[in-house]
């Protein structure tokens, strides 16, 4: 085939480094996927929906193709991107074949080669000339029966699957996937409610006041609030959730007394509250929500630092998630200080830290997940999810934490078709990362060997509660 | 010979990969020499003078190499730096010789022996019982016509070469350039309107004036001065320049409203300014610059992040660019969040960003490409301008952004003989590079190829508009 | 032996590098240790009092194991730290022999396993099941005549051990060092006036005062205080110190006037300092100290960027470096301004600069050190004394500064068995990265000979003024 799918990839050039590797990789290869944090919507799962057309399942929701295309002058309406239909979906994806080569190198170009060939059995290079023809081929694999998003978790392994959901979502769909005894993977959900602890977002008033009449038990105010978002992380709880996800713009953390939270609170509602005002609460709602899962035991993940839809012309036409998110630079150390003090020992807190700022790694991350019980270190993600940068990840992590802190890969993803190609992905940098340690005689393959299976499958059991 | 430079420098060690590389940079060793930002002086080529003397070619002017010595305890006059003429250029010459061993492992020490083999021929490393040979074999050869400016560019194989200037200079020497028909290479000015810019620049009234009164259309004050900007670009873009460039002190950017600005720049003329309010102008100035650009198309070049003039004494006795400017941390994720709102996405913008600080890679600088039509990825210069350093910056940015967005490499460099040595060694470390990702089966081999001609020639062009 | 400790580790695993590797290290392997900064305690060597238990020698003072142990669910009180006792030390040994797989791939573990093969003759993995005998094995060596302190110095083929001290300290340990004739080594101490320097220690009022009495030369106030720091560092450089340690909270240099520098000065013994006065004060604190040192000669090594003792509880029950110190980002370049425009230049100064923010090192610590001829680049530590840590480090700076700015390794340890293993670490790494140097035709192979051998031996005495 001319397509670049080698079964060798990604481990190293040294002929005696790679044998090792693919001995490491051997032993992980077929091990069950876990997920515990991605964006695939459990509603598709329920329905058991045929995915649309290749457009719709490959490219158009998928920021990390669309963005790259766009960074090459190739306009978001001629990739379908938030809901447009200036083009038809032929042309789209003939727009991606015809750019294929854009990818080189990249993450994104490496998931696709993956699904392509392992999913979709393609074994051409996209281009213009054959972009018809793959995705008639792929069109006609979407339609069978196999390809049904529940057949397809079972295809791919999934043994868990967890959800992002806003904190006032039913979950009926997690109820129908649990009821359903010939669908054995685990669909989770995930309690992520940045939208309801950020005061700067436009409709903040309004979801806090939905929020409180919901679940606030009768309260109002901020102890309504409170009272609510406690009554639903439990709720999403004993709907299998293992975990409350928190977006916040950086890692403070801030224990502010019961009537200045207030305070704060009613400004937020009042929308006067000043940018300073609305950090400070959103501080506070993640040093509270620390405290909360020492009750409910939900495993809190915190992927600060990121500037969120910062071209507002793409924003308003394209809506968010849509590629023009940008990192900044984040501080670990001092912002998490007053949450760790609080519960950085105690027995029932679990704290896993994403980054997507890769000076924290040797600098905080390992220091801190090296010293606190609570803390794990997460995988890397969005930007570092790649393999060159998982295996800086790795060397930056492993000297000072060494594997046991880790938390295990996550997907992170929204394109469900990917799931197996990241996590391979994943399994072969760590092949190629022990293989090199086994090499240099730092450890033996045996404790590779146990390391990798370790890392694949207990580690994000330990650190999720799975 | 005794010195160092075999066919297989930069090349893996391991003989496979090497194998790759060595073919991939076969297919680009002689391709022109594309240099879009440098400082070599264009009067030089246009009087076509001969070069002075070994110690004025190769060290006095060279920061990267006296920096160094005086590191180690070494005078910057005994190096006749900044027009000192304490020691003979023999005496200072041979101090290199002598101290040939500190640059082993450095940068300049592999610019100076490519140097020192491939253009004066000399094969023994470089010692004080041998300084005064080399002396005399350099003086000899820098004698002869084909040594002349003009000449060695043709040797070179310099296809264009960007020179920067001050936004007043008439340019005479590009216009005779331009005009000769023997002379084929395009030697092309740059706008550099820094000084004209900052306010803590002592003598910034008397340039603002100065620019107001030749170039403001008869217009005073902040409208002259704006007036003579857009003037000054348009007469370099008339003159051949195809980008302007910025040394601001950090990658901020605002937009102030007319009257703002215009107290702002009052204030700056009668040094009253604040440090805020210089920084302010400054943002506002580079923001102002990117709308200007969308008039004359001249590409935006960014390379901030560096404290200037460090050291009072130094400056003082030897003046600026003589080692002593140290970089600190940047944030362009933020900083340029006005800018990319304005003009990110517009067809006519172009901004290629440069760091020296390596953090900002796969941070900020691969995201904000990987999205920006308008954003491409400057080439690691200065301290970074070196083959680990450069190899860390692919392996940064190339999984966010892929290569398209590269702007290629620019030498940056004074020092006109180390053009081809940078431009090779940028070459192989590309191509090392690329081999690994062959030897990963990442890419194939012949993307490889495609990619490192695209990188060493479309890319440039396509950045800057060549 | 089944643990893991073969003849070639930390070496590449391409064997043509790895011959070179090898011999490189052959070529410094046996050669003395030079230790100018360390921990070790200067009365245990005095008294040469036997070691205590195995715990007692290897766990609970060592919070390089300990941490990740904690950081593991066990607690600190079951490893005898801070004094405790709840467990007996053959049960804190087996805790560790039980968990000694939570070491692999980190530098603890690559230490500790050196030391049992090396020191102890122990050649299977710690378990639970062999715990005991290990403990046991260790038990008898510690308790033979060769295994006494001073003994040990020679075996280790320690040549110069520098403690680091309380500038009131007497030193009367080393000066009985230094009269017995029959003990070769030089055991330095370090002049570390932290304590002195912070306004938020709770008893900086006491210690100040204490120190004003004691070598005031009957001044009193900063007068006084002045004068003590520099008469205690006279009595430091008279009895062999070579240097004095700073471990201030940021790089931060600050020139104050007197009067200034007094009125903060009564603030902190009045204990009405605010953070920015207590942040001021020390930064002039370290410029004085700078001034200081053109007259005693004291080098001058700094540490900062970590943020102390950072769990409170854990502060409290078991006392300082415990674990929990975490650092942060800091910046060299705007920070050190003051100072190095001051004395940067001058002959007399040395400033040798430690980071454990990975970040500074080819942004500002290479920069800095490859202009100042003062200025000395210090071993990775900490956090970043690891093998992937160490070669990334000189990846970071050799390309600027070259090698000869290096200020050698140093060990940081209190835990005087692991000063072999740390330095043949640090060894092996070195020859591994020029390994590939030279297997990249960047050096020459008689070079990286002397190279390493510089960077061994004569590099520290070069920057501590051996």
């Amino acid at each position: 085939m001319s397509i670049q799918f080698h079964p060798d990839r990604l481990f190293p050039a040294d002929t005696a480094v790679r044998d090792i590797a693919r001995r490491l990789h051997k032993a992980v290869e077929d091990l069950p996927i876990l997920s515990p944090h991605g964006h695939v919507d459990a509603a598709m799962l329920a329905d058991d929906t045929p995915f649309p057309d290749p457009t719709a399942l490959l490219i158009s929701p998928d920021h990390y193709v669309t963005r790259l295309l766009h960074a090459n002058r190739i306009p978001l309406d001629h990739l379908r991107v938030g809901g447009t239909t200036t083009v038809t979906p032929q042309a789209a994806w003939r727009t991606l074949c015809d750019n294929w080569h854009l990818f080189d190198g990249t993450a994104s170009g490496y998931w696709l080669t993956h699904e392509l060939v392992t999913v979709f059995g393609i074994t051409d290079t996209p281009n213009a000339a054959n972009a018809a023809d793959i995705y008639a081929a792929i069109a006609d694999v979407i339609a069978t029966p196999q390809f049904r998003p529940r057949a397809l978790m079972e295809t791919f392994n999934i043994e868990v699957l967890a959800t992002t959901d806003d904190p006032l979502d039913p979950l009926d769909a997690h109820v129908t996937l649990a009821r359903d005894p010939r669908f054995t993977p685990r669909v989770i959900p995930t309690f992520r409610p940045d939208v309801y602890t950020k005061f700067w977002n436009p409709i903040f008033p309004e979801l806090a006041a939905r929020l409180i009449a919901e679940a606030g038990d009768n309260h109002t105010g901020y102890d309504g609030y409170l009272t609510a978002i406690a009554n639903r992380r439990s709720y999403f709880r004993e709907h299998g959730a293992v975990s409350s996800d928190h977006g916040t713009h950086s890692p403070a953390t801030l224990h502010l007394d019961h009537d200045e939270a207030a305070r704060l609170f009613d400004k937020g509602i009042n929308r006067t509250a000043t940018r300073e005002e609305a950090l400070a609460f959103e501080a506070h709602m993640l040093y509270q929500q620390a405290l909360m899962s020492l009750d409910d035991n939900l495993v809190m993940t915190l992927h600060p630092g990121v500037h969120r839809n910062t071209h507002t012309a793409t924003l308003e036409t394209y809506g968010p998630d849509t590629g023009h998110d940008i990192p900044f630079a984040v501080d670990y150390a001092t912002n998490l200080g007053p949450l760790l003090n609080a519960v950085g020992t105690h027995p029932d807190f679990r704290l896993v830290l994403f980054t997507i700022d890769e000076t924290t790694y040797s600098r905080e991350i390992a220091p801190l997940a090296g010293f606190f019980p609570s803390v794990y270190i997460g995988a890397p993600w969005w930007f570092l999810d790649a393999p060159d940068a998982m295996t800086r990840f790795r060397a930056a992590t492993t000297e000072t934490a060494g594997f046991s802190k880790s938390a295990g890969f996550i997907d992170d993803t929204r394109a469900f078709c990917s799931i197996p190609a990241r996590h391979d992905a994943a399994r072969r940098t760590d092949a190629a990362y022990l293989a090199r340690l086994v090499a240099e005689h730092r450890i033996t393959e045996n404790r590779a060997h146990e390391i990798i299976v370790d890392l694949v499958d207990a580690a994000p059991r330990r650190a999720f509660t799975l």
